[in-house]
């Protein structure tokens, strides 16, 4: 048996332990993982700047090296939100619901964690300290395979965060980062579906799509965000205006983010003209398509691949629609049932919106940008799904969680 | 593009507007599909005589012509089972939870169906209908691929369903029959992961491992129940007993019907003499290892194979353990994580129990033969899960749901 198996067979042997656990055992292991990251700040940066500096000289592109590199602010942040995740409910345990059969018997249907749950992801360092978190505190065991652009900075938060949590008696084997780089251990650990209960890939499309094909796992994902805003005829244009130029501009590099502008033709004069020039003033790239572009000074011509884009920067497609029917039409060809909002004062259109759709959050009058855990009021995050299987949206502490049934009775015998 | 694909993405086609049915739409519509069968029964029995006496023919065995022959009275069942999930709650469109968040948005999580699911089955004719049932409650189109056995038996019973659906304002694109047999269609079916998005096969363990083996789309199943009964030192004999004999001889060939017994040594002398005649009054053939075989009269030899065996007949085996360590221990190595019961007037044993044991179910003091959605007050069922992921075991309505988030606000943009 090589390494990488012997270890996620390690992890697996732990998880009956893990499921165990009391919230306040999680708690103070928590506790002690966040102060020992702390405590292992200069270690980490130094191992980080290594990282930085080879990643540099690799050419990575300046995006990417910016969610590599850390700083002492950021790394405290980091812990802080390790902290943070001791002071959320114990997701393990609930019961869910709880039932009296008219033979006596009690059914019980309980919260119980998942058991070994792999994370790949690219080379944002965070993602290593807040799975570890999120995992433990529902009882699972983790299996990290980071991006090797990341490794030594992996490398350095895990041993310190591990540590913490040792020490706190938490068994070691809980955690695991894989070093092993490149496709083979990740097509190795894809096919332990026997071991491995899920898998959540974080990153680019191309690697969510080569995770998703090759996996006998469970795999909870989304590929992209491709996030619409409509403004309806019957939208406050004041609202609808500060909602595009947030849910594009205020951090377009997410996934919930807004790509495409879809406007009703009848309110496109009236709304368009001024929005452009609050766009051009963030300096976003307008793409309009024929309708939208003489409205809006400086806009391109959209061409059809511009439907459906991710473009995860300071661009913005806009289309004239003919009304609610031409926007859920748009949205349901080119979008990617991520985060979809319409604007609008009418609230038989909302109505028809949300319940038509098909989206993992749909939003009335308010930014794409909430479609988070934390906005949510659900705490940390492992990422968003746009399955519908299990998990869909945030996927916080609860969807770590599966269920079991427990019953009680008193010598019930099936008539 | 071929029939096949043609009448999934007809269905796919109606998966928006099944969505949006109101609870009344789909109540009456199964009401009249109930009295549509109904109606039909002549024409269905006269089709399943023609499908059992080719079955005969063909030399199949006993049990299974058995589940596949109809009669006047089976019939009348199957159509009242129809009727009676209109009496079911709706299960779409509950909302699982409500925010006000401090910023003032709203954010429900409210169920949704799922889209299409697919159920591939075996000769059961019943499940045609149970399935087009649920599924049109849930507001999911169904695409059903029956075993080619009861290939006559099932066009009957779903021109019948069909024609009441319909007759009600359901579109008839909701229910697709694949009537081409064999393994290239269900292959090319499993390969739609775009169209489709859930696959629940049923039937034997060949079948579903087949079908998890090749599918592109989200599976949930079990492949056996390997059911087992603890006898603690501190268990009601009594209770015991009688919970033995039923969960083992009240339907063997059942998923959560008893396979094996485990017996604490300290109880195993005075409690396996008297199970030993009440289980050869079932004519129950016994396998026991070395420690039980003496004091059960007649019964055979156990041999590893046994051990971790669906025998689904009335066959037992039957071991002595070392406690409770021990019999988690033998759960752990040979159960199928379905069903399992320990019975104990003691507390913490009990506890311990159901908090280890890794199963969809786990029973105190009471029979395995409980684990069924009828029997959990969940209403009719799909069939029974020992995934983690979604659905873990019964499946009722609720677990034919998805959810989205619906976020109501009133200009938010995200700071």
């Amino acid at each position: 048996m090589n390494a990488l198996k012997k270890s996620v067979l390690q992890a697996k042997k732990t998880a009956s332990v893990l499921a165990l656990l009391s919230a306040e055992q999680k708690n103070a292991a928590l506790r002690a993982m966040a102060a020992s990251l702390d405590a292992a700040s200069s270690k980490v940066l130094t191992a980080n700047r290594l990282d930085v500096d080879a990643a540099r000289k690799k050419g990575l592109a300046a995006p990417l090296l910016a969610r590599l590199a850390l700083d002492a602010a950021k790394l405290k942040n980091i812990a802080a939100s390790v902290d943070a995740v001791a002071k959320l409910e114990d997701p393990v345990g609930r019961v869910l619901w709880e039932r009296q059969r008219p033979n006596g018997l009690c059914i019980r249907k309980v919260s119980v964690s998942l058991g070994v749950i792999l994370i790949i992801y690219e080379s944002r360092p965070n993602v290593t300290a807040d799975c570890m978190a999120l995992c433990l505190k529902s009882g699972n065991a983790v299996i990290l395979k980071g991006g090797s652009e990341a490794l030594r900075t992996n490398q350095a938060m895990f041993e310190a965060l591990v540590k913490g949590a040792v020490r706190s008696g938490i068994p070691k084997a809980a955690f695991q980062l894989v070093g092993s780089s490149g496709r083979a251990a990740v097509k190795e650990l894809l096919s332990m579906e026997d071991v491995i209960d899920l898998v959540i890939p974080r990153g680019g499309e191309g690697l969510i799509r080569e995770v998703a094909k090759i996996s006998k796992i469970p795999v909870i994902k989304h590929y992209k965000g491709v996030c619409h805003v409509y403004v309806d005829k019957e939208a406050d244009l004041a609202k609808a205006e500060r909602i595009v130029v947030n849910a594009k501009t205020q951090n377009p590099a997410v996934c919930n983010a807004l790509e495409c502008l879809l406007v009703d033709e009848s309110v496109a004069k009236k709304f368009l003209p001024s929005l452009g020039l609050a766009l051009a003033k963030k300096k976003v790239e307008i793409r309009a398509d024929e309708k939208a572009r003489p409205l809006l000074s400086g806009a391109k011509k959209a061409s059809e691949k511009d439907w459906g884009a991710e473009f995860l920067d300071l661009i913005l497609a806009v289309r004239v629609v003919k009304g609610l029917d031409g926007a859920i039409a748009h949205i349901e060809k080119y979008g990617s049932r991520h985060s979809d909002a319409i604007v609008t004062e009418n609230k038989k259109n909302a109505e028809l919106f949300t319940n038509t759709v098909d989206s993992s959050a749909v939003f009335v009058n308010a930014s794409t940008r909430f479609n988070d855990g934390g906005e949510f009021g659900m705490g940390a995050e492992m990422g968003i799904s746009t399955d519908k299987l299990h998990a869909r949206g945030p996927m916080g502490l609860e969807e770590l969680t599966s269920y079991k049934y427990v019953v009680l009775g008193d010598g019930q015998i099936r008539a």
